[in-house]
């Protein structure tokens, strides 16, 4: 399935060498290839994207409208503060019909520590998504674990869930198989898109957690 | 440990049951003794106060005042709309210098559902009774899952986690030691009192999850 990814940090990047490797073409989208690969700031993985693109020579780079174009997938690997701005560059045209992996959170740290929720309680990233792009078919999924666990979740010493929320039930089976290939096994539908107010708002406990555990390395199982 | 239970609800009546049957000295606190015991409304559990209680004739019914009076540890089992009201009932002069265990939620069905936070995302009920009652010692615990798992996590098939908020070191470790009686043995010390935050926004997940799986029957076990 051709899939293009959308952002080119450290949670694009790790989907996206994933997907290659699991057999998929990948394009990576972003505002400008060139400024991309010209930037010596390295992320948080402390590469480059060049640097990084060297060792994943398999995985395309693009502007946002041409990986949204070639895609069947599309993952929405962008923060969720700038995801309906990426999806405008990626534009309305190039995405319809198609599938949205929305893997997003919408932190706002500009105030420090904690961050506020980016979204009121009443929305979520991944439905102003769909509202502005009905033709889309969004499903959220995956933006409750680290991105190293949401592409290989059997490196934690036992099976964990993860969640799904959307509105069409053919995309979230082509989700929920995508999620199966990467090695999930208790995949949770949460219903309608609505539901992925949850899934958002688990953010603050998540980094929370991330203090106490010293890292990053867990995930919720949902014991029943 | 003389118990102190604020509110006569389905929590309120759970928490007590098993605390007395742990060999605690166990008082509920209402607003008005009489009137609870005249109540023809049942709860949720399909029992009245009154038939309740005649089958738990150790455990008292008194003011919330006089029932945070004569406690060493209070748990605010009201709503966490309500929770300020029903302390402000229980005197600060009552309080002071008590552990109060905060196992409340503020979730707002006036609107319907799914409901809003009672609490904006840079406020806790937790830390508005702390603020309130300053020589309170508040720690949030058993939030996050359902009253009959918060008494019997070992009916679920495998050990789960709960988490414990708050600023008073001596405090948190009084609330450990109760849960562990309680049966819980992962028990996550998130930090200070506005990491309560974190678990009074997984609500709105575990709403969904409710819905999904058909049943309260429950919990977040963190994998790491």
């Amino acid at each position: 399935m051709k899939i293009g990814v959308l952002g080119t940090g450290v949670v694009g990047r790790t989907v996206a060498a994933r997907l290659d490797e699991l057999g998929h073409p990948v394009t990576i989208g972003t505002r400008d290839p060139g400024a991309t690969l010209a930037r010596n700031e390295p992320e948080l993985d402390g590469l480059t994207y060049a640097t990084w693109a060297a060792d994943h020579r398999a995985v395309a780079l693009a502007t946002f409208a041409e990986a949204a174009a070639a895609a069947e997938l599309v993952v929405n690997a962008s923060s969720g503060l700038a995801s309906l701005d990426v999806l405008r560059q990626a534009g309305a045209e190039n995405l319809a019909g198609k599938v949205l992996l929305d893997i997003s959170n919408a932190l706002d740290f500009s105030q420090g520590f904690p961050p506020r929720m980016g979204v009121p309680d009443t929305d979520s990233v991944a439905e102003r998504i769909q509202r502005e792009f009905p033709d889309l078919r969004v499903v959220k999924s995956l933006n409750t674990l680290t991105a190293s666990l949401m592409v290989h979740p059997e490196t934690l010493p036992e099976p964990t869930s993860v969640f799904v929320s959307g509105d069409d039930a053919a995309a979230k089976a082509t989700v929920v198989a995508l999620l199966r290939e990467l090695g999930h096994t208790d995949i949770i539908d949460l219903g309608d898109i609505t539901t992925a107010r949850g899934t958002e708002m688990i953010m603050p406990l998540w980094l929370r957690l991330m203090g106490a555990l010293g890292s990053p390395a867990f995930n919720f199982k949902i014991v029943r």
